[in-house]
């Protein structure tokens, strides 16, 4: 049975020495911001999480999700109460506005309550994650009464909320979708229509479940200029504004699915199902976008709260389980054999999977600063640079940190040998579990030709050019710092690579945009990387600050050697990356449809 | 449901235009050799592999085997007819000794038929599959009766084998185990213990069950000295050999796994069961690692096996989903949307699992060519060299093939998207069954270790050496061929990378070898890459050819673009790898094991 410790001591480090959370109390949301709150905010995440979540999350891969004739759905065995004792601690509102009943708290604190919960239930978390997506798209979009009808029960997680995007013939390309809006007298639409893969679309735990649905409005334009976005509540809401009469929507069915089988995914059938307009007709996507972009960083989330909890299991196994004796001579002489730790290529993919964690870790924790900054600040051009760099950095964090999550969970399945492939042992699920992440809310492939296609030429590509001068910045400042040369040498040469990405991208993606799709998984790859040895720098810097002035903490040791070990051995990959993006577009495209 | 269809068109190109298979029939056994012959074999093993075991596939997988009280097994439906036809038609002993009723064909015509079946249906062509493995280690080590008894009834397949090695606390570390043999006075043995993860150990598809279980006869030296390897039938045979009494072996239970649910991985429990040794005592592990060898070269033909499904399958739905427009403009302007297959991006996913498969498929058939060489020539400069070579590529074919097999089936079901994730369209199958392949029959990391700590250095470096020389060879006889310059130049390249990466090995193993334990995988794929390159050199030359002598045959410029993809996208990895493995073992080693 696999065992889930948050990593709190990690996340204190980055919250209150690298990214400095008690600064944020300069904005009066955050005023009462103080380090002992947060820490104790932290403390009773963990044991949330790790006592009431994690043990229910093999439970909830075993027996799923079922669907009654009636279309009613169950969750697994405890979900239904340990989903209630989330909503009475609260946990939901953390870093919800206090005037819908949240506690105001910044983004950054409630990512680090997020990882946690995704790392012990990540089929459980999604069901409140969604929630807090879909509640975002009412607070940006929504009108004043929406707000106040829909927002305090959601923030309560009394009601739930999910996302209705996909239909049977199109997931990307929602200028494809059917579904159909008819306006009625009252200002309310009549809403028919499929939608496909509907995460938390029924289930046993909330009062109400509060569809956000994307539908075309009769006579609307073609394509993506004609869709609008609809509340479609499962319970109408009586004159109280209780739920009341039945909607006309249902699930079909529940799809079998290679994993998160605690999340119930949804055919959803909606037949002329009472929806609300959320702002302008036809504008529908620019609200959908704000509640994606917020939900993929929360996939990317994911990924890595998956890579930790298989880390830290596979850690345990290769402490515990003597097989082969180390190479430079038995480390454990008096065992039958030593343990697996001793071997460099166990070593090796537990390595890649904490270097990979703590950086990743790192950059999501930073991406959720940069938005309570630019989401609290007064100072345009701090603003500006925020959304400049959550535009590039989402689908990094979407595409990236979930391939390379992908990879990690394998990893640490393999430290398990055979135990890893059955069930038992648990590290399956974790694989099985991540592998949606590089899927669902846009497909990699969708977020790397986001950035290519999209984000980065953006404003003359002003966002690339300021996150480059930033790092630039910070291996200036401190090259003189010698005992950690070789970060700053490393950060120097990643941004170097990336440089020359960006402008081969640049010459060539003009000419032939198929060159820049080409490269487009590579850049995305090489951003990421860089990124995340910019992070490393800036860990680094701490430490090795922290070992100056004499801590005894073994803890800013390990930090170095985990960074060493990424600079060392991750960031040779920016270079592979390089040379096949500037390989072009032939290599994909020169094959015939019909020879493949 | 997915389909399949055998690349009969590619496996003829390798057997006749590249590997030339009817220069076998200069060896005795293979004198009837003909390219009619093998053309009408290929296409009665593609029928039955695509019409009587593809379409098992998403059965088997579905209702995976089941234990009842008894200890019996039941395998899925269609399993036992589809068994009885493909022991009718002789499928099982095509490679087998005449001696023995098999039909005496070579290994590298088998080949081909294996990799039908295992595409088909992987979880199925592992009964047949461990069986002929089994039958290889009675012939190898057995007595000439044993021969007699178990191999005539093997080879017709109404016998099937298992293999027997792994306990709960050792995989790996073979010295560690305890299942005990105790000598009677008939010469028979004894056996009592318990082995677990016994693929095929329990079913209902045939009459008799071999079992082969390494055991530790009483009073035998520790560690692997004192291992020897024991036949154990589940029915033992009365006085006319037929299963008679039945022995003291049976399933405790089957696993619960996260693929190849089709096969029953089972507990067995050994209580007093009657065994009869192969050979002499305390020289098991000998046969056993001839059999693991095969068994091996067979895992890593898994992997290209679901690797290729997975591809055919991906292309289908490429080709059939209509969903967003080509970069370029649109490519089916009357359509609502154009084919994924436009999309540069879905192509490079495509076109690295083709470039892979075809690369990969061409080691596989030299491989057992090499083996086929091995086994009948009488010019011992050749045997010693195919013998020197199949100790370097198995654990190549093992554990590069299945490493990278695992990434492109993950990028086949990336291709379907949210489809991908369900089990409806099969995708995840693939996947899950491919991940078995990097673990059973020897970790992918035991794999590489056993490449660099035993086969590299095995005779002074003779193998990689000859194998080396062999690759100059090769370009400098294709130096002037300038149309195919490109595929001779990217040979030399990874033959030079290979060179400093085995000298860096040579240097720095020595003085510690937790040096070549840290790069053990990163040469591993170091070679895989380098012997691919190789491969798809040959081919290129022998694909040019045909072009210049005037083929209207699409499939040969279509190799040259194949291979072209690999050379410049997959290449690039070589140096990506020299460079990790140049940081050498500080990187992973630095860490305290409490620190982790």
């Amino acid at each position: 049975m696999p065992r889930y410790r948050a990593p709190v001591r990690d996340m204190k480090f980055l919250l209150h020495e690298v990214l400095k959370i008690v600064d944020l109390s300069g904005f009066e949301p955050f005023a009462d911001l103080e380090t002992d709150l947060i820490d104790a905010i932290l403390e009773e995440s963990a044991k949330f999480s790790e006592n009431v979540l994690a043990p229910l999350n093999r439970v909830g891969d075993h027996e799923g999700c079922t669907r009654h004739e009636d279309g009613s759905v169950t969750t697994p065995t405890g979900f239904r109460d340990a989903y209630r004792t989330m909503v009475e601690n609260g946990w939901l509102g953390l870093a919800k506005s206090r005037e819908y009943g949240g506690q105001g708290m910044p983004g950054l604190l409630s990512i680090a309550t997020l990882e946690m919960q995704f790392s012990a239930n990540m089929a459980f978390a999604m069901y409140p994650g969604l929630t807090g997506s879909a509640a975002t798209a009412i607070s940006v979009g929504g009108s004043e009464a929406q707000k106040q009808t829909y927002l305090p029960k959601m923030v309560a997680g009394e009601w739930t909320g999910t996302m209705n995007l996909t239909e049977p013939h199109c997931g990307t390309d929602l200028g494809l979708l059917k579904t159909r809006a008819v306006p009625q007298a009252d200002s309310s639409y009549k809403i028919t229509g499929q939608k496909i893969f509907i995460s938390a679309g029924e289930h046993d735990m909330s009062d109400n479940i509060i569809h956000l649905v994307l539908a075309r409005v009769e006579g609307a334009p073609e394509g993506v200029k004609g869709i609008s976005l609809f509340i479609v509540p499962k319970f109408k809401l009586d004159e109280n504004e209780n739920p009341g009469e039945r909607n006309g929507v249902s699930c079909g069915s529940i799809e079998e699915k290679m994993g998160i089988h605690g999340n119930s995914t949804c055919v959803m059938n909606y037949d002329d199902a009472e929806g609300y307009l959320i702002g302008e007709e036809n504008e529908g996507l620019k609200v959908m976008f704000v509640m994606m972009n917020e939900a993929r960083i929360g996939v990317g989330l994911q990924g890595v709260s998956q890579s930790e909890i298989a880390y830290q299991n596979a850690v345990d196994y290769a402490l515990d389980r003597l097989q082969g004796r180390s190479l430079t001579g038995p480390k454990n002489q008096d065992g039958p054999a030593d343990p697996l730790i001793v071997h460099p290529d166990v070593r090796r993919m537990l390595m890649e999977t904490r270097a990979f964690n703590e950086g990743a870790r790192a950059l999501l924790y930073w991406a959720s600063m940069l938005e309570d900054l630019g989401h609290h600040s007064d100072d345009g051009k701090l603003v500006e640079k925020c959304d400049d760099y959550l535009g590039l950095l989402t689908p990094v964090i979407k595409g990236y940190l979930t391939d390379k999550a992908m990879l990690t969970t394998i990893d640490c399945q393999q430290v398990y040998g055979g135990h890893g492939y059955v069930e038992e042992w648990g590290m399956s699920q974790f694989v099985r579990d991540t592998r949606v992440a590089m899927i669902y809310e846009g497909a990699n492939g969708i977020q790397a030709l986001d950035l290519v296609g999209r984000k980065l030429a953006r404003n003359g590509g002003r966002a690339l050019m300021t996150l480059s001068a930033e790092i630039e910045s910070f291996t200036n400042d401190n090259q003189a710092n010698g005992d950690i040369s070789d970060f700053v040498e490393a950060v120097k040469d990643a941004r170097t690579s990336l440089t020359e990405a960006t402008m081969w991208l640049m010459q060539n993606g003009m000419t032939n945009p198929d060159n820049a799709g080409a490269g487009s998984m590579d850049y995305m790859h090489m951003l990421g990387l860089a990124t995340l040895a910019y992070m490393w720098g800036k860990m680094a810097v701490v430490a090795h600050q922290a070992i100056d002035d004499g801590t005894n903490e073994e803890f800013y040791a390990n930090k170095l050697i985990t960074g060493r070990y990424f600079v060392k051995r991750m960031l040779p990959m920016m270079d592979a990356h390089l040379a096949r993006l500037k390989t072009g577009a032939e290599p994909v495209m020169a094959l015939k449809a019909s020879g493949f």
